[in-house]
């Protein structure tokens, strides 16, 4: 089941989302759920891809700075405890453990070969405040797991390539508003002067590492980049952090590449106003007009065919990219003066647009910028479009992600029987470290079914069969690829 | 030209705009405009009705409680200082006057008949923060300058009826938060209960009046309410503080009514979630659907009768009504949790609707709401409408209103010669002391152009041409019809 098959599902919502409601709780057979009885279901290593998985996340979502919350930034307190708790279940599973200087925990196993290129397994230990306990967490334990599974019956050492899990320090970017400060050390591209930039209370990230004992120098943080040449690839697990796959009723899904962004801030200045004193035909409103604007946005973002087509300025592919990938936000707006009784004098909002084809989101910006412009000349009222923010979109390796996808169908395979369904393939919306880490290797991403797509939010919630499946699917990709 | 026109004269809006700039320098001829020499311009009383009164405007404008703006509020000492000054002024003009318990300030003369049903010409001496000097004001000094012409004459005597010029002491409401508690009193609907409002240091209305020596009490309030056998009519002359006469090219304008105005607080709400994770088609997003509403409400408010006129719930009288007179203004909107890679889990906009034709306005909320609530369902997501204030129309007097626009007509045709427009006919959006008064009397008003429509605002500004032709329509008032 792909992507575009959603948009089209979508239009049958509500008998969709029963239908999806009723997978979700029958994908599995009762024999997957309960402690395996016989050699089928005990190959699937519930105990310890489930149970205990499970309870190391838990227990890991204990591990908070705050008192009732969950909290964990760079270098907090909790955050090294956390790190404790990893590295201490990484040995668990049969692999050697470090931190670097940037706080990033490695387990890593040679296998066969210790010169050949090795596979790295990511995500990050740090959390956002007030967080929910899988959003990283899930892919380090699922690494971790299915590499114990690998220890305990005895093929850990016959891995093809030396396979390395990585606990990110700090992708979050609390402390000190600069996400990837983890991966980006690792993929190289952390610029030095990092190393300064301070917290709230002053204390910097060469500081906030110097306080648990790590020194870190402007020189040793360029030694931290890894040598391409001695890495296969990068994958990483991660929530989804969105409703797809509980729509579609369905645990995993492979992740074809991560959004490109683009952020602006749209201005109009129309003629302020008595809202009781000025006839309609005689307002520049430029309330009225912003309105307009977003509906036009929003047209625009859900058909970008409609709006792209005809000039020719996209192919077909690209159309067909964003059919399937475009988002469009706008998630703050205001007046000028903001009173019920005075027609505004400018309003203001934001426009959030994200695409998984970087010249197709260009095409709409454009397009839309436009049009915008076009709504504003006839209304007489002027508009400011400032593009404050763009990121190119990270493509995920088509080989990687195909091998991704065979394992997360057979894990499914495995605990469903026979699936009739493929593997969902989704656009990730949101940023993680495997934006980072493309800078160094090719990368893949799975994502993982969370509970109405929430996130950043006490109420995230895994299943503990979808954690099963995420522990199956990486153990999966190992066994049949390395 | 009338109100109606106007709507069809915005088709042509940039033609029309510099075609109405030509005729407001040009309406006035020179030998208007400088001082009188011959008998006819002479007898446009140029000296009083313009040069004074405008410069005795300025003189009040100087009158502020605050330095480096104009700040006039219940009986603060600026407010006193004004009254004291219009007072002279009214004495100069030849009036008996007297200050009431309520503050107001009255000028009268009794003419020919002291028994006979007085006429009363009012406006308010009080003032917002950083206001401008004609909102109020204008109507007082006109109708004193008016007076004094024909005192000059040694017409005074030869009215034949009582006219009182009446300078309401609050219609701002600035202090107390409470309008009109200078009109209210005479008109004798303002509640006992309003000695007790308090301003911010918790002096209250009564507390206000013993501190310049006015002592009220209940009884004396109730006191206040003049007899409406005593009273024939009130006619108010007040700056438009609105684009359309400076927009059509002409200084005065008839009010058949002022508005009737309903004050709705709408709430959307979706589902929120990540501006990345959630493909469009999956979207509840309340902010594209606040966008959808508020475009609903301007085209509404634009074209009433598409969207009234085949449930058969107007009349042809008010749809006709609606399609000149209403306007609608979303002048807040905020959403939640407001940040820009949010999509909102909630909006909230503020929806002020007015209209002269209150079956009528009540039929557009019903019809908006209705509206409104179709779309919500299409979208999924929930509206909430609230109806947080509604006040009546108040119409003018048609006798009254017809008598004005003679007058104006005929003051304008004196001043310019031939002239071949009709005096505008408007609604007032915006509330006057007449409304207060409508409950007491019959009522009629004229208004002033003024620039830009703007008030509230030291930028507030009449031209001194337009000061003397709204002096000259009082006393043309006066002339020919006392």
């Amino acid at each position: 089941m792909t992507f575009t098959r959603i948009s089209h599902f979508s239009l049958f919502f509500s008998s969709f989302f029963f239908l999806s409601s009723t997978l979700s709780s029958h994908l599995y057979p009762a024999s997957a759920t309960t402690p395996e009885k016989d050699g089928k279901t005990r190959s699937l290593y519930s105990e310890i891809l489930r149970n205990e998985a499970a309870a190391r996340l838990n227990d890991l979502g204990k591990v908070s700075d705050a008192d009732g919350y969950l909290e964990r930034t760079f270098m907090s307190p909790a955050s090294v405890r956390a790190g404790f708790l990893i590295r201490e279940w990484m040995e668990d599973a049969g692999l050697r453990t470090w931190v670097d200087s940037m706080g990033n925990l490695h387990g890593r196993v040679e296998g066969m070969n210790a010169s050949a290129q090795a596979l790295l397994i990511g995500s990050h230990l740090d959390t956002v405040v007030d967080a929910g306990m899988f959003d990283g967490s899930l892919g380090i334990i699922s690494a971790i797991s299915a590499l114990k599974v690998l220890k305990s019956i005895g093929k850990l050492g016959e891995l093809k390539r030396p396979v390395e899990v990585i606990a990110f320090s700090d992708e979050e970017g609390v402390r000190f508003q600069s996400t990837f400060l983890g991966s980006a050390a690792v993929a190289g591209i952390l610029p030095v002067t990092a190393l300064k930039i301070s917290d709230k209370s002053g204390v910097t990230v060469q500081d906030a590492l110097k306080g648990n004992s790590i020194e870190i120098t402007e020189d040793s943080l360029l030694g931290l980049k890894y040598d391409p040449a001695s890495i296969w690839g990068y994958f990483e697990l991660h929530i989804e952090q969105g409703p797809v796959l509980e729509w579609v009723g369905f645990p995993l899904a492979v992740v074809k590449g991560i959004a490109g962004q683009t952020r602006m801030k749209v201005t109009v200045r129309g003629s302020q106003g008595h809202a009781g004193t000025v006839p309609m035909s005689m307002r520049r409103d430029p309330m009225a007009a912003a309105a307009e604007l977003i509906v036009l946005l929003e047209s625009l973002c859900k058909h970008p065919r409609d709006f792209l087509s005809s000039g020719g300025s996209c192919n077909e592919q690209t159309l067909e990219s964003l059919s399937t990938s475009l988002v469009c936000t706008v998630g703050e707006i205001s007046t000028w003066p903001s009173a019920s009784n005075v027609i505004p004098g400018q309003v203001t909002f934001t426009v959030d647009l994200r695409a998984i084809d970087d010249v197709g989101r260009e095409a709409v910006v454009y397009e839309l910028s436009n049009q915008m412009y076009k709504i504003c000349d006839r209304r007489s009222v002027s508009c400011i479009i400032e593009r404050k923010h763009d990121a190119n979109a990270v493509i995920c390796d088509q080989e990687l992600s195909s091998r991704l996808k065979s394992a997360a169908y057979s894990a499914v395979n495995k605990m469903v029987g026979q699936i009739h369904e493929e593997v969902p393939v989704l656009m990730s919306g949101a940023g993680h470290d495997a934006m980072a880490i493309s800078h160094l290797t090719k990368v893949g991403m799975l994502f993982v079914r969370c509970r109405g797509g929430i996130s950043h939010s006490p109420e995230e919630h895994v299943l503990e069969d979808d954690v099963w499946a995420a522990g199956l699917a990486v153990l999966q990709f190992l066994e049949s690829h390395m």
